[in-house]
């Protein structure tokens, strides 16, 4: 799944724990979307279609390099995920809706409200969005409440309007706005970067790592954020739809303002190795135990897809 | 708002509190949804529009009727109210949604989808749902942890596929399947039932009172849950738009099983009372301290809207 840097020991370890990560979220997918014998059969069908097999799992690949920084239980970091995850996965559902940005295929498959219907897309989502926390405060996440109430708290800012939807508001004004770049950046802080962020923090929140502790990983996590989205950007004008598995050219043809129209390909390129090499930066006080940290950022920009 | 029983202390007791009540969380809405100075404005004017001046404000009254047994600062009970209240308004603009049950008015007002747009509904509905569990986790509703967590997974699991989003995908096909009285019972108890069991019960979990220690709240909660429902089908049948602030007449014209259709009027009627009876028997342990649950028992059927 990643490309470049050959055969490596950082491009290896990022290989292999990216494919138990895949797997093992689908796993627990699977386990906690057990399709009920009532009239909700459906409502769960759609759910493990949008949720099951598909995406590369960056989320839940951060939780887990993210908490090996400070030796958190795999099995813990792999539920964190798989409710961080859930949450991505709603938000992917409500954004392809007719109403929103009307995107017929998703991870290469049908979208929900082209497989369903819109009001099972609706509700799916609905429901993915309510399990998320479900999940991160079930003891069997940590047992210490404070670490659950801490978790659910951070998603919930990261989910809300403040963070996620806030953004894909914004994200549906900028095809009627004049954006400048201070403002498509806090657009894509909130609608990618907020849950990449929690995504990062939420390691450090299982080892009960005060926010003081937290500031090398926040800064890593807002400077991968927007590297990733930079390179969406760039894959949008770029990239190849079979491999993206979704429409693709959509931004340019909507005339919205995005990293590359503001920058150009060639700085957007630029800017997104400079945070990249920043994010690395952060992490110059871990030793070993950061490799997989320092491995995704570089994948972040340098994947297909 | 109450009606019968004329002035009874009861009856005061029900009309002082709710219009406190009322006030409260309008003033509660009004703080924590301010409006940002930039490209999210319209997000949280949505917000406003639905969740501001409007509804019986049913579930926060349950929470500070709960709390009063427990003597629960009555500012803790207006907030986790304000939570379950904004959990509540999400969902009715998801419902109201043209894919869902295609509404125009709700609360004497133009819809969500209407007043602004569909993809402003959908935001707006997942935004209020994320904000509801951000302000429930917040050290504000309670500087014990445990008690955050608790609530967070209760209202998850109210909320999600098990819940009320279960219960709204039941009744999507409610209008396409036969179902009989046990499936109609289920959908409600999903889809109206559980938000209001976990109001009556954060009142419990407030005063950290263990589950063992909330049966005949559950009971209680259960109880008017089913007679809410039934009035509700009644109203359908004879209720007055005006006053209803919402279109009447629908499950009928589509066709729907409801109590009123699987039991006839009058059997739904005292099937309703019934469950009053039942409900107010549940707090045979408590004294003058369940006077405003009784009250709202009561008002759950006599209401006119």
């Amino acid at each position: 799944m990643a490309s470049a840097d050959g055969d490596s020991g950082e491009t290896r370890l990022l290989l292999a724990t990216q494919a138990e990560v895949v797997a093992g979220i689908d796993r627990l997918f699977d386990q906690l979307l057990s399709v009920p014998a009532d009239p909700r059969e459906r409502l769960y069908q759609a759910m493990r279609h949008a949720a099951i097999a598909g995406g590369k799992r960056l989320r839940p690949l951060l939780v887990r390099a993210a908490g090996d920084l400070f030796h958190v239980d795999h099995r813990v970091s792999l539920r964190v995920g798989a409710a961080v995850e859930a949450m991505h996965v709603y938000s992917l559902i409500h954004d392809d809706l007719p109403c929103m940005d009307d995107d017929d295929i998703r991870r290469g498959k049908p979208t929900v409200h082209k497989a369903y219907d819109e009001a099972t897309a609706v509700l799916a989502g609905d429901s993915l969005h309510a399990l998320a926390f479900e999940w991160l405060c079930d003891p069997a996440t940590s047992a210490d409440p404070f670490v659950r109430s801490e978790l659910c708290c951070e998603l919930a800012r990261a989910a809300g309007p403040a963070g996620m939807a806030g953004g894909q508001m914004m994200d549906l004004a900028a095809e009627t706005s004049d954006f400048d770049l201070r403002t498509v950046t806090r657009l894509q802080q909130l609608k990618t970067g907020a849950l990449i962020a929690f995504s990062v923090e939420a390691g450090a929140i299982l080892a009960r790592i005060p926010p003081e502790g937290r500031t090398p990983l926040r800064g890593y996590a807002r400077d991968i954020g927007l590297a990733f989205q930079i390179a969406d950007d760039i894959m949008d004008v770029e990239g190849d739809e079979a491999l993206a598995g979704k429409a693709l050219h959509k931004d340019d043809a909507a005339g919205k303002a995005t990293f590359v129209t503001l920058m150009g390909l060639e700085r957007a390129r630029e800017q997104a190795t400079a945070l990249v090499d920043q994010a690395i930066a952060h992490l110059s006080g871990y030793g070993e135990e950061a490799a997989l940290l320092r491995a995704i950022a570089r994948y972040v920009v340098e994947r297909d897809h």
